[in-house]
C-alpha cells in the first residue's frame, strides 16, 4: 500500500457512450491533471477551489485530445480522502484510452481493482464494511439488495457493531485494570452487570447471525425450483409473472438491462428460477434417472414449485400424487407450491374435484399448511398470478427488512461475527465458573479482535488484497 | 422542438460501472433535481453557484436511493446553453433506473436521441456541423478520425465555410441592391472582384468536395481485400500487423476494447480488412466462379494484398501470375501489394528467383510502380512487417491530414457542398453569359441555402431529426 501513488482509472462502464469519467487520485492528482489541461478561461487548476468544475482541453503537448469538464476535489474533500480530479471526457474508447495514457506518461500509475475505495477506507473515509457495502450497492439489482448495501455504507452495521464493541472494550479495560492490582483481590468490574453485557451481546450476535440467512438471500436472490414434466407451461408462467415487471424497465428508454433469463424480481426481491430443462425426460420422473436431477434442484431451491397440466389430470393423478409425495417427504419443510395450470380450460366440477384430493393430499402432508400453498393459475390468461407471486413472497421472510433491523450480507462479516460469538461464550462459560481475571481477559481480548475485523479496526493486507480484488477498476 | 421540457437520461454507457452519470437539462433542471437532493451540508442547491459540486443524498420521499455528486450549470453555462444539472451515482443499473424514474415522476422527461446535442445547437452553444462531429468524435476508433472529429467540433469546416458564405452574402446584397435601381443601370457590385470571389469559391469548394475521398476512408477505414488461397497465412499475417497495437491497448487494464475483428490502426488510420473466407475454393480461382467473389471483394477495396506461399511458387508460379494480371488488368489503379509469404524458408537463390519474376511482371502491368509493392515477409518469423505497414500507409493520401487542411467527413456535407459547386457554376455562367442581375440573384440566394443547411443556418425539423436520430441518447 503506497498512498503517495497517483493513480488513474475509468470510472465508468467500458465502451462507448456520451460521455466517460477518467478518476485521478493521489498527492499529484491535481499537479498531473493541470499540466495537460488548458482552461478555456486561462484558469490555472492548482489555484481554483475545490469542487469547482472547468471547462477546456485535455492536450498532448500540441495535440488536443478532447474537450473535457474537469472536477476539483482538493485536500481531503473527496472520496478517497485524497486530492482527485475527475475528468469528464467524451465517451469514445479512444479518446479514454489517449487520457489515460498520457497520464500515465505523466507518472500517475494505473488503479488497481477498488482501488480508489481502499484508500478512502486507509484515509478514514469508511470502515471496512461500509467500503465493502460500495461493491455491493454497485451490484444491487432489486430494490432489497439495494436498501441493505445503502444501510450497510451509511454505517447501519458498523454502527451497531461498534456499540458493542465500545461497550466491551469498557469492561476489558475495567477487567485488565484488576489484572494490575490482582494482589489485592479488588473487582473494579461489577460482574452481575458484566454478566449482562455478555448476554446483550450474544443476544445480538445470535440475531445478526440469524439475519445472513435472509441477507444471502436477498443478495443474490431467491432459488426457485420448477418442477414438472416439459411443456407443462414453465415459460409461459415466467412471462406471466415477468409481464408486469418488464414494462416498468421499457419505460425508460435506453436503460434496458440485459435480461438475465429466469431471473426475476418481485415486490423488490430478486428470485432466480434454477434451470429445469431436463427435468421428467422419461415418463414417471421420479421413478427414472430423472429423479437425481431433480432432487439435486430442490436441494439447491428456497422454494419449490410443483407445476402440472389440469387436463392431464384426471389420467396421471396417481403420478403426480406420487412426485408430490415424495418430494413432500424429502423436504418437509422446504415451501412447496402445487400449481394447477390451465384452469381456465376446465368447468368448476372438474377443478374442484382435483383441489380437493389435493387438499386431502396436503393435510397429510403438511397439516399445519405452514409449508404448503395450492395454487390454480392460467399462465396463458394471467390467472392466479398476482396470487401466486404473493404466495411466492409470503415464503420469504422478510419481517426484518421491513423493519429496518441490520441484516448481515457479507459472508466475512457472518464469519467474524461466528468467531466473535464462540469468544463470548467462552467469557461467558469463564464467568460461570468464576475463572480468573487473567484467563478471561485473554478471551475478551479474541472477541474484540474479531469485532475489529468487521468495521477494518484490525486489518493486514492480505485481507484488505481479497477484499478489494472483487471490485471493479475505477471504484 | 419544445425547449420548455426539462429532458433527462443516462449520459454513460449502460451496465454496471464504478460511477454513472444522469444529466438533466432545461428550465426546471435545477428544481427537479434540488426537489429530491438531500445536501450533506443542508446547502440548498437552486442558491448554489455555476460550476461547483455537491455531495448529497438522492431520495424519493424518505427512502435514500444514492450517495450521489451533483454538478451544477447555471444559466446558458452549460453544454446545452440551459440549466443543467449532472449526477454521478454509483454505477449500479437498478439505481440509474431509480434516479431516471423519479426525474420523471418529478415532471421531467425522457431525452430522445441527441437531444442534448440539438438544445445545444438551438441554444446557439454550437453550429450543426459542429454538433455533428460530436457523434463522429464518439464513434472515432483511430487517431486520425478523432483528430477529423476534433476539428470539426472546433469549427475549423465551419468557419471555411461561414467566411464563403458571408463574401458571397456581401456581394449578394449588392446585386439585390441594383435590383432595386434597375431602372437606372447602375452595378454597385463589381464584376470582376465578382468573378474573383466565384473563382475562389469554386476552388475551395472543389477542395473540400476531392477531401470527402480522404475523409470518408478515414472516418470509416481504408477497406483492404487479401486475396489468396486458403491457409496462405491470412490470419498469422493479420496477427503479426495487430500484434504491436494489441500490446499497447493490454497496457491499460480496464480499457480493452472489443476486438472487431479484421480491423486494425497502423499508425493512426484505421484499416478494414474485407472477409476474405471462401476466396479461391477451387484450384484456379480465376478460372473458376470464385473469381466474381474475388473481384466483388478487390471491387469494394482501396488496397489489395495478395498473398500467396512462397514454397509452392515453384510449381504453380503460372497460376500465380496469371491471377495476379488478371487483377491488374481489370483495376490498373487500384494499389496492388504482392506478398511473397514464408521467405525464412527459402534459399537465398530461390527468393531472387521469384523476385526477378515478379519484377519482370512489375515492369509490365505497371511500368511507373505507383499503384505496385512487391513485398517479402515471413509472418511468422515476424519479417517484412513493418514494411508492409509502411507500403499500407504509402497509398492512403493523408497529405490534407498532415496538413491541417479541412476535411470533409460527413456525406451531408459533401451534399451540400456539390449542390452548392453547381449553384455557383450557374453563377459562373450567367456572368459569362452576362445575364441579368436578377436571374444571377436567384442562383446567389440558391448557392447560399446550401452553405446554410451545412452549418445549420438554414434548417428544418425534419433536418434535425435525422441528423440527432444518429446520436447516442445522453448526449
Amino acid at each position: 500500500m503506497i498512498l503517495k501513488d497517483t493513480i488513474v482509472a475509468l470510472a465508468t462502464p467500458s465502451g462507448a457512450g456520451a460521455v466517460a469519467i477518467v478518476r485521478v487520485s493521489g498527492p499529484k492528482a491535481i499537479e498531473s491533471v493541470a499540466d495537460v489541461f488548458e482552461s478555456v478561461k486561462n484558469k490555472d487548476l492548482r489555484k481554483q477551489k475545490t469542487h469547482t468544475l472547468h471547462l477546456g482541453y485535455i492536450k498532448d503537448g500540441e495535440k488536443i485530445i478532447d474537450q473535457v469538464l474537469v472536477s476539483l476535489f482538493k485536500g481531503t474533500n473527496s472520496y478517497t480522502g485524497e486530492p482527485t480530479v475527475e475528468i469528464s471526457c467524451h465517451g469514445s474508447t479512444f479518446i479514454q484510452q489517449q487520457i489515460i495514457q498520457l497520464l500515465l506518461r505523466k507518472g500517475c500509475r494505473m488503479a488497481t481493482a477498488g482501488e480508489f475505495t481502499m484508500r478512502s477506507f486507509l484515509n478514514g473515509k469508511m470502515d471496512l464494511s461500509q467500503a465493502e457495502a460500495v461493491a455491493d450497492l454497485i451490484a444491487s439489482d432489486n430494490e432489497a439488495a439495494h436498501q441493505l448495501a445503502m444501510q450497510q455504507m451509511r454505517g447501519g452495521f458498523s454502527n451497531e457493531i461498534a456499540r458493542l464493541r465500545e461497550e466491551l472494550l469498557n469492561f476489558a479495560s475495567l477487567i485488565e485494570l484488576e489484572l494490575d492490582f490482582s494482589e489485592e483481590d479488588v473487582e473494579f468490574a461489577d460482574r452481575s452487570a458484566f454478566r449482562d453485557l455478555i448476554n446483550r451481546i450474544q443476544f445480538v450476535l445470535k440475531r445478526l447471525i440469524d439475519s445472513f440467512a435472509v441477507g444471502n438471500v436477498i443478495k443474490n436472490g431467491i432459488p426457485v425450483a420448477i418442477v414438472g414434466e416439459p411443456n407443462v407451461g414453465k415459460s409461459t408462467l415466467l412471462n406471466a409473472i415477468l409481464n408486469e415487471e418488464r414494462a416498468i424497465v421499457s419505460n425508460i428508454a435506453g436503460t434496458t438491462r440485459d435480461t438475465i433469463e429466469d431471473e426475476l424480481v418481485i415486490d423488490g426481491i430478486g428470485f432466480r428460477f434454477i434451470d429445469t430443462a431436463g427435468i421428467r425426460e422419461t415418463k414417471d420422473v421420479v421413478e427414472s434417472i430423472g429423479i437425481q436431477k431433480t432432487f439435486e434442484k430442490i436441494e439447491q431451491a428456497q422454494v419449490v414449485l410443483y407445476l402440472f397440466d389440469s387436463l392431464k389430470f384426471k389420467v396421471q393423478s396417481s403420478e403426480y400424487i406420487i412426485e408430490i409425495e415424495k418430494i413432500k417427504n424429502k423436504y418437509p419443510l422446504k415451501p412447496l407450491v402445487v400449481i394447477i395450470n390451465k384452469v381456465d380450460l376446465l368447468s368448476e366440477g372438474e377443478l374442484n374435484e382435483i383441489t380437493s384430493q389435493l387438499e386431502t393430499l396436503n393435510l397429510k402432508l403438511d397439516p399445519s399448511g405452514a409449508n404448503w400453498h395450492l395454487q390454480t393459475i392460467s399462465a396463458k390468461q394471467n390467472i392466479g398470478i398476482e396470487e401466486l407471486k404473493n404466495a411466492l413472497l409470503s415464503f420469504v421472510n422478510t419481517g426484518a427488512l421491513r423493519n429496518n433491523e441490520t441484516i448481515v450480507t457479507n459472508t466475512r462479516h457472518y464469519d467474524s461475527l461466528l468467531k466473535a460469538l464462540e469468544e463470548i461464550q467462552k467469557v461467558q462459560y469463564g464467568l460461570d465458573m468464576g475463572i480468573s481475571a487473567d484467563l478471561m481477559a485473554i478471551d475478551i481480548r479474541q472477541a474484540l479482535f474479531y469485532f475489529g475485523e468487521i468495521t477494518g479496526q484490525v486489518t493486514n493486507d492480505e485481507l484488505l488484497g481479497n477484499i478489494f480484488a472483487n471490485f471493479c477498476i475505477g471504484k
